[in-house]
């Protein structure tokens, strides 16, 4: 959160980008808790990702960008045939990726980092975190008609408020 | 961007917004403009909410947010049974959001809004913002698996770089 002080904006952005993420990842791991795990092939269409390979797609990603932000190099923490339940998976990642965050400093926040590899510049450490945040609400938000299309239909709201 | 001078964060928010505003709603009026205005009562389950009114959705939502931002009371542009092509209401909605939002000087950005009735709490007006377009990513997502399951799969990445 933001405040003014004497005419210039300050803020506490870890314990803001924490509570950003916590209330989205919480909904992300709900609906991940709705998908059989004999049906991880599921897909909505014919050209669409499965959906196992969508929600690991989100907790890697995410915590990626999280390492990214942390000025380390992109890392998996299972292998691609790891057969570790999805849901077991998805704490793993939200424990890690919640370290990740909170290990930063507020000037970390500034931090330049180069991702020109992902996304074609170099941005500030906030600005990888934000980026890695939209990213997963937008898959969170394709896998929202996925979890539909699977027979759910009491779904929570987009974002754990 | 944010920088840090003196030790003390400072910011352009309206520009940095407005760009990520712009990102996001190139990419949602690329999706509007490829369903076909003859199937806006398609819904991807039998539980889903139709295409055109999920589209609806997104332009109104995020245009109450930034006038929510500005003070003022939610309010539509066209009425729900107005027949002007959606790709016209996605242009109109988007004109008007980007009004609002550049209207804002960077003192708007604190102030605290009531926002009781929709999100239950006090925010200031930078929450608010942030809070609609996590909600147009969210739909957008969605939009992304609808459109897919109308036949297209030559679609846009999530945000246009």
């Amino acid at each position: 959160m933001k405040m003014t002080i004497g005419g210039i904006t300050v803020s506490n952005r870890k314990e803001d980008f924490l509570a950003t993420f916590r209330a989205h990842r919480k909904v992300t791991n709900d609906l991940i808790a709705l998908i059989d795990e004999k049906k991880l092939d599921f897909a909505p269409t014919d050209t669409s990702m499965p959906v196992g390979k969508l929600a690991n797609h989100i907790l890697e990603a995410t915590y990626t960008f999280a390492r990214l932000a942390n000025n380390q190099s992109p890392a998996k923490l299972f292998d691609d045939d790891d057969n570790t339940e999805l849901k077991s998976k998805a704490s793993t990642y939200t424990q890690e990726t919640e370290k990740l965050i909170a290990s930063m400093s507020e000037e970390d926040f500034d931090k330049t980092i180069d991702v020109s590899d992902m996304l074609g510049e170099k941005l500030p450490a906030e600005k990888v975190l934000e980026t890695g945040m939209h990213h997963e609400i937008h898959h969170k938000g394709q896998l929202f008609v996925y979890v539909r299309a699977m027979g759910h239909d009491d779904l929570p709201y987009y974002i754990s408020l």
